[in-house]
């Protein structure tokens, strides 16, 4: 066999192959480390131990970690079920007395039904390594876990963690549509084969849900919440079926949207109306059958009366009569629901960011325990920058789940870099002050406020057919993150993406450090040159890539940029004081006290809350239009700072990788001119001021900016 | 370096991807040829020779024989800009006068344009191999013929060969849509993403030309006939241009189809009269413009008044109106019109089959010098098994092109294992005898019957985003046997299918065997369920996947199954005699007699050209509907042969190619039953006879075959 591989070595023909550094890995590469640090480790895990019979998702954990601990110390660790040397790696769960013997009672306890302990221990047969855990799931995160662990050569000595996730319900949600293409989706096309399946399990299914379990998450919706009842025909219940049959093994339950009409659609029902009799049981009938092909199957997730999707409010019910009739129909399963908070009336002239509230707090406390309310981290729509969305302090008896948008719909989709971790940590840090201070949102999503029952977070997933799973190769941090923030949201930004580089780039310094700088200073970077100083919702209509703050005059006024920067010659911004919409009184006290004040809100949302005069004066000394030019300039000097970075590191990383980076590169830094220029020719038609010293003229008239159209873009089916 | 490499071999991490069977590689893979042959070869090829400063295509063709030699046997082969040692393989033009003093000018003529000479010579500096032609692309097509020569384990003491192709335009038709989606495409989505180029040049665009290139192609119509203006829109032609420029190296060039109506849609001028001055001008710079662009455009398709598209008929002009118009746009630039002749008219109650004839052959001698009329196989559109288009045969002073579907639009997709080759030269051999006998399509489509100065031929592509590019790992074969027709359709089936084998799945004398009787049976047997003895189109509506015998009341009588089977209880057949629609009469003589007689018409046309009562007597003896029934029968019987065939390849075959065509098959033998219960059942209602003996019970009564409806089929864009 070596003889044969040295073979194919010799051969040039297999070397781009080898060599293929096309992000397909993720961050799962198992690289050899140097030899400098490779012994220690090797010394250390000269076996890897697990019970005769494993289950499939312990064998996943023990091919992983032998696959894994192989790659990285260039040589085979053995499998045995039997430790016989020193130093073996031991997997084990407590209902082994050798195991619980030396694992502490309380540990146990902290590692639950996910979680696992990893520790080295002095054993008479020598020292050893220890991963134990109440089910088997937790062996299989915690080999992932040990393998980062020698990653990011930390050292075993003093080995002994005890980890488990802070939420249990950890979603990706994916907006693909039957027909394969994704909504929002910018990495090519869906990565479910529905005319293939459940006849054929394409090998990559394996690699997503592996590239799921690596980070912790433990459900897949599969289908877009603009939703098609034919996923709940029986033809697709199979396919479905064949799907949640191969993630099983790495601890993933399916999901799907339940679209309202469906009794209707596919049902033969003339009505959808959830307090009709014919319409439960029509429901309940269909969760039975769901639930034979699919014991562990996860519940439904609803986006109702929203954007034209059909819901309660059609027959006069509410939100939560929708709700409580699905979740009843789920409960004998132990299945939930997951109702989508992002609702605003097509029929309501109320200022958007308020209605989501006005929708639900009414509610609070109405729905059954099986229900969580799906809410956005901003009150409005994924913005670059929003603040948190009251929802979140203003329903104390309901469950709340925080959905979070991985594929960067407004954030340059899979051109622009943005690592959104620090996105979501604002939300995630952000204090409600429900329960006085301290009550956070994470907090609140957790459940360790209140001691929920039952805790989900949701991403809307950044995957597609595209070889490197996420279109831009950087955007692989995005997917990393969210998982590693629904394991553990007290992750720092720094740490995970400290993490990522390692995994991904490896652990020279210079890259370390320098892909850290362009990460963490990348979301604000897109903020500046796009959306800065509060800015929200005034990119191009339909696909939402470049700048449209001249977008007026659509079916609704809330869907235009015109209505959410309200500039005229008077100034710029949405007034959501008292004086204004006053959005602002669904937040707590010390919130309207500090935004509500355009002394002391912060400038990044002053025109989120404040309506302001051109000439407004800013921290800086500044006048507000000289202040939001030199924002937007400072946006482009950004992204030229991203390309500077990266090109320092040529050499340092692949060539093809590195090829890849630069190009999106250049087409970001045009993209952000684009932004800049487009923005304030359009904004100067109002301020009537000229640019301040240091940002560059437009290269073309504010006419040519709003002659660009861009076609069949990514993501926006149905967009000629 | 080898260090490093060998670090990585030791590594099981790296194993996976070393091994991935994926078919990435397609028939381009270069693995060492065992060592008992590759002595031989390693002392033949000592180096490799190239003039110094080479151009990019001679640049390729040294870095593919590099690259195929160095994998085949094991170690680099240096290369050198002068030989230097005896054994030297040497690539030139005969404008160096060393090589010109070596090769007869008798082989330099024969080589023309795009051919090559290869041949072994003894020199004083000992025996070397001489890779000669005219220009730069024929080097590379000589290093791909040298490779496979290499490969098939062929001497090479007597190499001596002259090729060129037969055609001088070899094309893949795409049928891409900008959106991504590709009709009629059943291996995953648009190779091309519109949104990112120019910019980005996807690194498997060049793997793709390399493919097309090995196989002696040389030009991509990049999007669908059913032509979207769009693409000629200065952004879109910029796009075009940046994959001209990636695939020139490789001699292909990209053509572009012409949407009729343009002129209006992106033009803003009130018409597309093709007689109109201003439209032409519009037309002749559009032409100028992409030129400009892209100085070797390869010229326009057109599908018009055909399905629903603009053309000249429009405006009361006739096809030849609208061609030449666009030919004199672009024949400053050398560029071509290919026309097609796919057409039948939306108000037409002739026999469908007669109709192209009808709309062309009194336009012959009426096009001009850069226009070809683009003739599909058969009459009608792509069945199983049509005849021969008349056409062929009809337009003497005219162009014609053949457009051949390497994808299997009626043919089982990419499910269903089907070998065109077969099917391909049934139209290639077939004889019109336009000038008199031997007057073959091949010839007439060659230019060779008539010295024709241009001849093109169109296949209609097969490749996608999926990883194995063609979605069913065999069917790349029917994307290299197109190629290879292409450039000399005088190579058989069986020739073919060998070299294909072997290049794809290794030399093993019964992988060989095994799997050329599979190929070269697949067609036939694809027949055999769904529509033999000459049946046609009584596919499912739409997706034209599975069975549809029923299928009637559509908006137009010929898309609907029961115009072209006329079943009823009298018998089944379309009577294309004197006594029927008279078809016939569009063939020449030794057709319409041999076709025309019941009695000597071959089977496999029976129902194509006749109408026959159930129990007509076949030359087996049988009555017509049980030969019927046992030809269904047949095909199923056929497909569990190659499903014990490929089942006996385990273990010769990488498990993942294998375990992908195991599954395939798997569904293939499902459907061929669907296709004999469903066709059965529903002729049994006009036949009234039972089913003979040795054919199986269906499983299902007619009602549940008509009630199967596929959905969100891939290729049936909209189909949901």
């Amino acid at each position: 066999m070596l003889r044969l591989l040295a073979c194919l070595l010799m051969s040039t023909a297999l070397a781009p192959f080898l060599a293929a550094e096309d992000g397909y890995r993720l961050w799962l590469r198992y690289d050899p480390l140097p030899e400098t640090v490779r012994s220690d480790y090797a010394a250390a895990f000269t076996e890897i131990v697990t019970p005769a019979n494993p289950s499939p998702t312990v064998a996943l954990a023990r091919d992983e970690l032998a696959r894994g601990l192989g790659g990285l110390l260039g040589s085979t660790v053995p499998t045995a079920t039997q430790a016989s040397r020193p130093h073996a790696l031991v997997l084990g769960r407590p209902n082994d007395p050798a195991i619980a013997a030396l694992i502490r009672e309380s540990d146990l306890r902290a590692a639950g039904e996910e979680g696992f302990i990893l520790r080295r221990l002095a054993t008479p047969d020598g020292p050893r390594t220890y991963l134990v855990a109440n089910r088997d799931i937790g062996l299989l995160y915690g080999a992932f876990a040990l393998l980062r662990h020698v990653q990011a050569r930390q050292p075993l000595a003093a080995l002994d963690r005890v980890e488990s996730p802070r939420i249990q319900r950890r979603l990706l949600n994916h907006w693909d549509d039957l027909d394969g293409f994704v909504e929002r989706g910018y990495a090519g096309f869906s990565l479910w084969q529905w005319f293939h399946l459940p006849g054929e399990i394409d090998p990559r299914y394996r690699e997503y849900a592996r590239a799921l379990a690596s980070v912790g998450l433990n459900g897949a919706v599969l289908t877009n919440v603009n939703a098609n009842a034919v996923i709940l025909t029986p033809p697709y219940l199979e396919k479905v079926a064949a799907l949640a049959r191969t993630f099983r093994p790495y601890g993933i339950r399916v999901y799907l949207p339940a679209r309202f009409s469906a009794p209707i659609e596919i049902g033969g029902l003339k009505t959808a109306d959830p307090l009709d009799a014919g319409v439960a049981a029509w429901w309940r009938a269909k969760a039975d059958e769901i639930y034979r092909l699919i014991p562990d199957f996860g519940g439904f997730i609803v986006k109702a009366n929203s954007e034209g999707q059909p819901g309660p409010q059609d027959y006069g019910r509410t939100h939560a009569d929708g709700a409580n009739m699905l979740a009843d129909a789920l409960s004998p399963h132990r299945g939930i629901v997951m109702w989508r908070a992002f609702v605003y009336s097509p029929d309501n002239a109320t200022d958007r960011v308020k209605q989501a509230w006005d929708e639900f707090a009414p509610l609070d406390g109405s729905f059954r325990q099986n229900v969580v309310v799906q809410i956005k981290n901003g009150p409005l729509d994924f913005m670059p920058r929003e603040p948190f969305s009251p929802l979140f302090g203003g329903m104390p008896r309901t469950r709340l789940a925080l959905e979070l948008q991985v594929t960067q719909e407004y954030l340059g989709q899979s051109v622009q870099l943005a690592y959104l971790a620090p996105m979501w940590k604002e939300v995630l840090d952000a204090d409600t002050y429900a329960a006085g201070p301290g009550s956070t949102v994470a907090r609140v999503v957790d459940g360790s406020l209140r001691l929920q029952n039952l805790s989900v977070i949701a991403g809307v997933a950044n995957t597609g057919t595209d070889r490197n799973w996420t279109g831009h190769v950087l955007a692989q941090a995005n997917w990393y993150a969210y998982g590693r923030l629904a394991w553990d949201h007290a992750l720092s930004s720094e740490q995970i993406a400290d993490e990522w580089i390692r995994l991904t780039f490896g652990a020279d310094p210079e890259v370390v450090a320098t892909l850290s700088r362009m990460l963490l200073t990348s979301r604000e970077t897109v903020v500046n040159y796009s959306m800065p100083l509060g800015l929200h919702h005034i990119m191009a209509v339909g696909h939402h890539y470049g700048p449209g703050p001249w977008v007026a005059n659509l079916p609704r006024a809330d869907w235009t940029s015109v209505y959410y920067h309200r500039a005229d010659e008077g100034g710029i911004g949405f007034d959501r004081t008292p004086t204004g919409s006053n959005a602002l009184e669904q937040y707590a006290g010390p919130w309207r006290e500090l935004w509500g004040n355009v002394a002391t809100v912060p400038e990044n949302l002053l025109l989120w809350f404040h309506r302001v005069p051109w000439d407004h004066r800013m921290k800086s000394g500044r006048t507000l239009w000289d202040e939001l030019c030199l924002r937007y300039q400072q946006g482009v000097d950004e992204v030229r700072a991203l390309q500077r970075d990266w090109a320092s590191l040529a050499g340092k990383i692949d060539a093809e990788r590195h090829a890849h980076v630069t190009t999106r590169l250049a087409r970001q830094e045009r993209d952000a001119r684009e932004w800049r220029d487009a923005c304030l020719l359009y904004f100067q038609t109002f301020s009537k001021r000229p640019l301040p010293p240091g940002v560059e003229a437009p290269a073309h008239d504010l006419a040519h900016y709003k002659s660009i159209r861009l076609r069949y873009m990514p993501g926006n089916p149905g967009g000629g």
